[in-house]
Formats: structure tokens, sequence, C-alpha cells
């Protein structure tokens, strides 16, 4: 897989070898972890640390870490299909400034607002590397996993792919303006919502979509067939992409896209379509094994997150 | 204020300087935060981060980062007279050490299941220094806060000042194993839901008890006396200090103790002395204005935290 920079390459190489295998470690310890998020008696719990050598590029605005850092957490409610209720972040950076603080918390109470949370409130500390930690909390009776994609069930993704990557060009490239709105995407929690009933299967695509399908995959006991045209591609990745294949690294590599991959039969399609307000996607089959592209295998890299 | 080593002054004093205005400034924008932890319909939510230059000093085993750092965050839960349902913790690190993430697992599911609370999950991010963020969930339909207190309360703690303080002498001194057990406080849990009926306010002595009757004292419009002999010093504190000032600077100074510094009316101490396992000490009365001891302004100095 090509990804461009430094910046991606450190991250996909290093975390890949780590976590992975430490979170499956700690997966086989804690029966209420290994989702999207957890679950415990109806509240659903997820947190996730990001910091600026790995998550926030230069240029990124505080305004755009706040909102970012807490969509991130409320993406994995998502993702349950469940309500979003409340986030708290704890920040830590060399300096307080006042109006980075503010601009931060501007950023996390508004993304919270957008999908119907509150923002409850943090933890200030003084850390060498601009550092945040977020937990959202969200509510659900019945969480969508990601282990139940059937053969026969087509799979769906919710608005485009590859947002982040072409946000991370974009800072590269210095339209920094631009980059910050990339950034800023809406936690997909109404959609989540609105597909419970008809989903069999639900993650976010933080990963990239290819490693996405590989974990439903693996959650469900399935394969899956798609064509590459039938992703739907984010309009700055076409912009920014350099060519068909580092297009396609953008839409299904990369990842940190954070928006939903479902799995559900065909014929509830148009049905789930009506129910949201954003457009959703098939990309393709769910089979009984392997993941293919064009009849080629898809392999299992992407960014590993932490949450998995 | 005399503190001993480094790594206490450096903490001290910046963190005075930075945090407190910029909490100040938080609070202000947001009306769900600014007690030990923030309470939404019920629902208790705190957050806390912590790292290794700050809060685990060189020889914190990983089983007692995990468990101190998830005790922290307990403890603001506890302050509130909540129950403690769930705790979530993202760790992040140079390098994931399969035998270290076990270790501070285990530390945070231990201190969870002493306090009647499910650990379930977290985060992992590979990170310049060992950073920890945790956030702990509890529930309450009437939390204490630190506003009740008024003058004619008698003003209590749980259990016995300046065991952390005692820890970092005895890492200082290289008594690792003893340091690691002092590390290892158990959140006052059930002691805050058995003082639920009786307290006026409360929090915890995170900051020192000093700083926390300041903090109540503003938040309750009051003041406290108190004599130096009333305090309940811990065992390890007379054993570690060089002299009285010095006791009396770990033991209502310092801070990081995670007791509870609680108001209540004289004659309901009995009561609730009976209706708690752990022992409490009448420490002074509530007062009209200032905070004196043996007649002496107390001053509002000690370790000042990111959720106050």
């Amino acid at each position: 897989m090509a990804v461009d920079g430094e910046f991606f390459v450190g991250r996909v190489v290093r975390r890949d070898m780590d976590e992975r295998s430490a979170l499956r470690l700690l997966a086989a310890d804690l029966p209420d972890a290994g989702d999207d998020a957890a679950v415990v008696d109806g509240l659903v719990v997820t947190t996730d640390m990001l910091h600026e050598s790995t998550d926030f590029p230069a240029g990124t605005t505080r305004y755009t870490a706040g909102w970012r850092s807490v969509a991130a957490s409320l993406s994995d409610v998502a993702a349950m299909g469940a309500d979003a209720t409340a986030a708290v972040a704890a920040y830590g950076a060399p300096s307080l400034e006042e109006s980075e603080l503010r601009d931060f918390v501007r950023g996390a109470r508004e993304v919270c607002a957008a999908v119907g949370a509150e923002y409850v409130g943090g933890d200030l500390d003084t850390h060498e590397e601009f550092t945040v930690a977020t937990t959202a909390l969200g509510e659900t009776d019945n969480p969508l996993l990601r282990s139940g994609a059937t053969p026969g069930n087509v799979v769906c993704v919710t608005g485009a792919l590859g947002r982040s990557a072409a946000a991370l060009r974009a800072f590269e490239a210095g339209d920094c303006d631009r980059a910050n709105d990339l950034f800023r995407f809406t936690p997909r929690v109404a959609a989540g919502v609105a597909l419970r009933p008809y989903a069999t299967a639900m993650m976010d695509s933080s990963d990239g979509l290819a490693r996405s399908l590989h974990q439903i995959a693996e959650a469900s006991d399935c394969g899956f067939a798609f064509e590459w045209d039938a992703l739907p591609v984010h309009d700055a990745v076409t912009e920014y992409a350099r060519d068909t294949d580092d297009e396609r690294a953008m839409a299904a590599y990369f990842g940190e896209d954070f928006e939903l991959v479902f799995t559900l039969p065909a014929d509830a399609v148009d049905t789930a379509r009506d129910a949201l307000s954003i457009p959703i996607t098939v990309v393709g089959q769910v089979t009984d094994e392997q993941i293919v592209a064009n009849g080629d295998p898809v392999p299992d890299e992407g960014y590993t997150h932490a949450d998995d």
C-alpha cells in the first residue's frame, strides 16, 4: 500500500505492528470490550487518546483538534447504533493558552451539539506533547455489533470515503483552511440510530474500509466482494490523488474517515435509505469467505486504531 | 510550603500558575462541570490525564499505574456521593509490552472491582511519554456538591492524610514495594455513598486538605477552623517526615490522598460514623469566613488538579 508522507507511513507501520497484537491480548481479558465501544447495562462507553505527532498535523487549529478528538469517540458511539449523550476531553499541552483552550472547548462543544450530545468538561494537564484523551457516552438497549453479517447481505457505507486522507494532503499542500474543514467531520450518530432496525453488522471506517471489512469478516465469519468503481469517493480525494492507485489507497486504506460501514439484507436498502438524511452507497456483497475487490484479494492493511 | 524533591516542586509551581486560571475560564463556559465530576441526568462523569514525568515516579509499576490512574477518577465519583459503575483507560507508551499492558489492566480491573465498578476497556496509543487518561462513570440522583457547608457544621475527613506524600518519600528512598503499596489507595466510593444522607458538602483531598478547604469555602461561602493536632496523619507520614512542619506539609498541603473531606451537622457525626466501615475524624468547624489552623491563616496552597 502506498501512503504519502512520513506522517502516514510512520503511523501505519508502527501502529500495525504493536497495537493490533496488544489489542487482541486485551480483548481476551475484557468481555465487554472489543467492538467499537463497550456496552454496560445499555450505557455505551468509548475512549481515545490522540496526540500531536501522529494525529494533529502542523496547521491543525485547536478548534479543529477539539472537534475532531471528540468526534472520533462519538463516531464509535455511532458505530454501535447508539444515541450519543455526553463527552469529556482531557487536554494536555506544554502551556495552557486561554485562546487555544477556548477554541478547543468550542470545537468539542459544537461537535457534541451537532449530534445531540453534551460536552460536560474534562481535565487539564501540563504535558510536553499536545495530547487529547476523549471519552464519549451513549445509550442503546440493542447495540449493533460487528458480528451479524450474513452471506446474501449487501455491504454499504455512509457518505464518501477518503476525506481525512485528502485533509492530510491539504495540510501538506499548505491549504490549511481546507484541511481543517475536511478534518472536522460530523459523526454519523443519527445515521447509526436510523440504521438500527435494518443493519446486521456495523462499525466505523476509522481504520479504513479495507481493515473495517476484515474486522467485520472476522467477527461475522464471512467474506466480502466489492468493485472499486462502486466506492463513493470524496470529491477532495479526486482533487488531491495522483492516480487511480493513489485514489484507492486514500479511499479504502488510509482510514480516519469515520463513515459507517454496515451490512443489511439487499431488500432493506431502499427503506434504510429513506430513513437516513445522508447518502448511503451499496459497495458490495457479503460472501462466504475472502475479501476481494474486482476479484483480487484486499489486504488487511490500514490504520490500526486502538479501540478495535 | 516546603515540599521535597524536584518532582514535587515542579508540579506544584507549574500547575498552580497555569491550570487554576485555565480551569476557572473553562468552568465559566461549562455549567455542568466545576465540581469533582460532571453530572448529567444522574450520570456522573469524570476524566483525568496522568503522565510519567509528574505522576508516576521511577519505580512505579504498571500494575500500580493502572490501579492508581483509575482510582483517581473513581475518587471523583466517590466525592459526589455517587455509586461507581464503570471506568475506561487510554494507555499511551513508547512501546506496548505485553507484560506491562497486562499488569496495567490488572491494576485497573482490580481497583474497579474493589469499589463495585467494572473496568470496560480503553484505548492504546504509541506515545513518547507514558501517559494515561482515565474516565470513571457513576450514578446518583442527588449528587453531593462542594457548596452546602454551613457555619455550625463540623468538617471531617475519611482515613488518614499524607499517604501519597509518604509514597513519594518511599520512592525517593528506594523503598519501591512500600511506595507502590502506598500509591494503590482504595477510592472512598462506599464511604461517599454512605455519607450521602448526612454530608452537606464533600470533595476529595486530591489537592491537599488545605486547598480542599479553600475550595469548599469558596463554593459554600464559609470559612474553616481546625487544630493541627486534630488531623489524622498516616503512619507512613510520621515515619518519613523530618519534623513537625514537614509532617504538616505532607498531611495538609501535598495532596493526592484521595480521602473525602466533608461537612455535616455536629449531631450527625456519630450516626454517620456508624454507617461507615472506615474511620472518620472530625478535624474542625465550619465558620463564617477565613481558613485558620491553630488560629493562623492556612494558605491556599497545594497541588492544583485539573478537575477542580
